[in-house]
């Protein structure tokens, strides 16, 4: 194995009072909480994507970062090594999961059969590296955006010879991910969505993408793949609106195809902002709706209006956010991926190593406090309270179909009710939670 | 008829060069587009909400009208005065159609049993005036969010005896309007959403609006009220997040209660874009799900973030939104109610007549210009070619279920596909666009 | 005094584990941090507006409370029993200052000179409260903008009638504010902006605002007020746009007035985030400025495009603006005046008290992190580092005028300057931050 | 010549009912409107920028076009092309004007003395190219911010070798803008701003690009440069917070550095609606403040929050900002240049064209019906009746220093002044806009 990062053996848990910045203070992966370590609790990977493949660059300027794996040279032996590099930072890191995009660990070619040969190749090579670093696969996709054939879309493309390409895609990455035990798939839709209305069939795209995704159901039953389908809604960027806005869209594009059984959403922070919402409102959403899989761990910056990708940093927000996770039993097969990258202008290597231990430790400190909230759960006491009518006898029978509306209005009529509010406590809530947070 | 607006008889249309700013320029009713009248496409209607219940207060600041009605007094005889003015303005207006609130028409008195007492009288003066007049209604709905008993919500209220008196309300203002032959019945959730999730059961609400939907579909059923039922999306404001928030959002929900069949939607375009879409996506969304209903006309502010309710006035905007409704073909139940309010400065009486007659003309011109790019649907020619590869074979079989991802990527590497995108003529539509406008 | 709060005495500080959700865990009065008492730092006010005025209306909904002096009966009575229970709320929560706006206090009355009488009254009767209790006068000020003559602005008004009644409410206020021992005067100029440009001349709105603001400056010496006169910058609601929108854009009219030495600006942390900025951007950008003076303390909905005034409750944003302001030296005159609400919902008398303490809380929280954050200033010493260019030659011949563009391409051809970047260490920066928080 | 574009010989003016797609509708050159023909009104520029440097990449996604010009090949012959189909295209698009920044010209090379020669060689193209085509330079500018050197700053980096190598660039940039006798010279300031204000000095910042800013105008008038220089505000992106955030905010940092006569603004439309303004507001502001320059006429996309730089196509939107230029008289410099992109999708080279095309006819039409509302200008007859009372002895008294804030007082006390509300007259200006356009 190289050493790029050749200034650091491993990242270790020190404690809360270290002052080393390349130390964790609070993720402990053997501290049992609620029954469970924070590692099988906070399952969280590193991803190739932001850390390997993105060079600096943004839209008004050229990359910053200056890679090994990026200069000029052959393709293979570039891959090969970015592989090394990006398995000793993750074994470096102490992180127990990674996630791909197809061509982040390879440049595609000049075919789908260099393709094929080359993930081939590659996932030789990340089967290897998984076993010698023990860190494994939270979960696999394929970039079905960045190649200018996708422009207009994959599965939502007006040519379906495109639509076959990405699923012949679609249908490699899932395959390498089963054979390198990835417990998920994610699909991003990053083109799937429209620029203008003005040459968009809404209806036809949706066709589309409903029967696109009903293949992806197909295959996973018969490669025998067990790992849970996700879709990650993103309202838009790069497109002007993509089809998965957000948590409550997906779910009624899922009823419209009967896939609600069959595939969960993939949140991202940053998604949820873009979209309108909170972070912590797309997650508990996606609970309601009994479709919530995973995380892309980031946050976003409340003054801008695009995808930052910034590494999560507030324990006050992820503690709500695991609060709710831990409320409704945890992760299955999901955990929270840090979708983040370094700053542009954080072009030290160690830079990558102070964002995702901050990252870490913020996910480690906001699960102990959401922890603390729940043993003595002080909201969810008070949220019981707040509906306890609904367990009485009127609430049941509206509930269970017993009334109408008019019967309704009699009941009111005949036992004069004038029912009054009660105060909803927002800012005594609050403050219980600043009491655990503080 | 009292005669508040004594300077004016009856607005009519004197053509485009007339500069009368109290005359139609382009709303000629009887002006037959497409094989039917003006009047009968665009099924116009002012609102009692808007023009008649709200006194110029804002956050900021007291009421700036002095109206009338809105003086002290016996409130039922305030009432009578309102009905009166508001029908003189409607007929005035040359407008056929109107809406109403329940508790805009008369103050809801201090039980249930006033209130139905109150309504039932106020049912048959609306009922003379309509008459009188031959202004009809567009759709009458119930106000369940102003009361403080709303505060946490009607359908969605933690407390069952609310909703109870919700569904009191609802049943009145359905028989009422099912009464006064009115084509549609509205239900805008004003207060069903959430202040914060602190206090919130996200699953248990939507149970609870679930069933009161369920309630309001088997009611219409009894009564035989053979109208549209009409949810008004809305993304938030007053509350910090609506569950309707938009089209896409309501479609899951209809699903999920098996009501997709049954309610329809209301958009209105300040919604539309508070919601983080333009009016154009939101009309066209619903239309592709099989859910668009009606029209609230109005526009709100690019840079605001709150609901401003402003009379529309951009025929490039419009133009656009017609051109969906007519491809759709048109309404069926629905209309363009105008959900605006002058501002609060526009203080004079006959202000209300510029808003409207402003708004009328900007329809009216849409209505033509989009019939004129209906005529030579350049951009449906431009859509329909975009798309032939899916009436192709491959598309077909892809639609039809015949492949599957791999039997695609078979293909794919058989035929050695490598697809080639073209442009997506974004600039040339939009000039296509421009070219029937000006 | 009456006992409209009987079941509470007065908020002790209790500390960190007091499970009392009446009293301060954090906010101990006399605790001298960095060489002053946190109620010296802190300087905390709760203002009659928010807690004393509002009645839980909002656009969709009327009041929700009921408060005793909100009733139907004399209005002077009602405004003496008002100041009563405001200053038993004032001693009881242990803040040493309140703030007021003149109608705050006593309607306005049917003329100037019943304004003037009545004002002179409750002058006397907040000077009583104020010795009795001793409560102190953070700052006074004078609403410009709830009446409906001034719909259409106060100073910028297009009437100069207007203006001059908006001169005679100010004049009154100044005094009142002198003569209470007040220490700021506040001017928010809620509608000196416009709702169209369309009828609109900005250039003379623009003169207006500014012989007015000249005028109060003549005043304040006139009178001899020693206070600082304060710009609250808001970028919108109720106008479209107001004039005053950031702190960069009134020191550019503080700039053009010449009032750059004499007026300071007192910021808002949900107007600056309405203005598209963070909290502590505007902070330090009134600081580097030279412009800062106090702060209206509350928060804003990232999700909301309104100013929804809800109490501070983010130890995590409140850190990092103490940090700006004691590096800056703390407040000379201001304070932190909680310009917040507590929500529509909660009713309960109680709830005044759950909102001001968790926010009292969460100030003094902050300032204890800020302090440990300075004392070790490691944020302070990274940025020292990175500009210590400037202090070396080159740097500092720049800055002294002593280059050209010509001169420094000279020097940079003749030294082959090829200078590189270094990292910016923003996660790095962000971890040093966590550190001190958690 | 080459003949890159070689379908198209010469865009004409063809008139409203040409339906030729590469046919001016409206802009005719050589039309007289208020006594100055079209061209010499508009003074419409094409970019090199968007147009001949940008290859379709986006933040997620691989370039899509695929041009001759941006091959692998010897720089400098690539750079010749370039400018050979840039002066094709201008040629034939039958424009005015262009624009340019340094280095879309020409790659910098690996030296400042390889840039100054290679700017040398291709200023000598450039010169030619002008006189065969009798194309003329709008404005040149500096790109100070592609570079990675740039990536903290160019005059405000920490770094003061980065300012001096940022001087050499603007010293060369404005000599070469001098000698090819353009007209303006920008300065937009892409990276002046911050990422965090955790590692950023903003008093320190501000002093540089005050320097810097007085160091160009005292070049300008070294060199003898007759021409305007522009600063371009622009609110984020890239950085999170730029300095040149807009007009309001400029024209404080051009007071505090006493550059308010030697520095204008350049406007585009996108960078306003960005900083949460309208582009009429922008352009109105900088008017009123006496700062206008020039425009960068684009539009963006309200449901975005990123700078999309659309080609301009709302006569509406346009006509009122048209409006504003003619009450201020027109251009001196400045003009329209098309700061504006083809989407990523528009890949076909003739896209480029039906760009501008209906570009340049949306505001050749805005002048025409700006030109209408002029000639009888209901708009400013409003406005100045709304205004009378400031041409009265009240309102002048108080603009001339006549009156105090006591003296007014008085005044209302002994006239018993009670001013009463006059509409505003929105809807009915609205409707006076619309006549115009329609």
């Amino acid at each position: 194995m190289t050493a790029y990062f050749d200034a650091i053996e491993q990242v270790r848990y020190e404690g809360p009072d270290s002052s080393n910045p390349l130390a964790f203070r609070h993720y402990d992966p053997q501290q049992v909480i609620l029954g469970k370590t924070m590692a099988e609790h906070l399952r969280m990977a590193a991803c190739y994507w932001h850390t390997f493949v993105w060079g600096g660059a943004d839209v008004f300027g050229q990359g910053t970062f200056i890679r090994p794996w990026q200069q000029a040279g052959d393709e293979m032996e570039l891959a090969l090594l970015k592989a090394d590099i990006a398995f000793e930072f993750f074994h470096k890191l102490n992180i127990p999961y990674y996630c791909f995009h197809d061509v982040d660990v390879f440049p595609e070619g000049r075919s789908l059969k260099e393709y094929l040969y080359r993930f081939a190749q590659m996932q030789d090579v990340l089967q290897r590296k998984q076993e010698e670093t023990g860190v494994r696969l939270l979960w696999g996709t394929a970039n079905c955006f960045s190649h200018r054939r996708y422009m207009a879309g994959a599965a939502t493309n007006p040519d379906p010879e495109i639509f076959a390409y990405a699923a012949s895609q679609v249908c490699a990455a899932m395959q390498a991910t089963h054979a390198l035990g990835g417990v998920n798939y994610v699909l991003w839709g990053g083109r799937e969505g429209y620029e203008t209305l003005l040459n968009t069939d809404l209806r036809q795209e949706r066709e589309q993408l409903g029967r696109f995704m009903q293949m992806v159901v197909e295959h996973k039953h018969r490669i025998g793949f067990s790992g849970t389908l996700l879709i990650e809604p993103k309202p838009q960027e790069p497109t002007k609106h993509q089809y998965d806005y957000d948590s409550a869209t997906v779910y009624g594009f899922l009823k419209q195809f009967g896939l609600e059984q069959e595939i969960k959403v993939n949140i991202e922070a940053n998604h949820a902002t873009l979209a309108g919402h909170s972070f912590q409102h797309e997650v508990a959403t996606a609970i309601s709706l009994g479709i919530f899989g995973s995380i892309d761990a980031n946050r976003g910056d409340a003054q801008l209006g695009w995808d930052t990708d910034q590494f999560p940093n507030s324990v006050e927000e992820n503690t709500l956010v695991m609060y709710e996770i831990l409320k409704a039993g945890g992760f299955v097969n999901g955990g929270f991926n840090f979708d983040a990258r370094v700053r542009r202008m954080s072009i030290d290597r160690y830079d990558l190593f102070h964002g995702h231990i901050g990252a870490m430790d913020v996910l480690a400190l906001s699960l102990k406090r959401a922890a603390a909230m729940l043993e003595k759960d002080q909201l969810g006491d008070a949220v019981a309270q707040r509906y306890r009518g609904w367990s009485a006898p009127l609430g049941k029978q509206i509930l269970q179909g017993e009334h109408s509306l008019s019967s309704l209005q009699q009941l009111v009529l005949d036992a004069g009710l004038d029912p009054k509010p009660v105060s909803g406590q927002q800012e005594y809530l609050e403050n219980v939670v600043n009491r655990v947070l503080y």
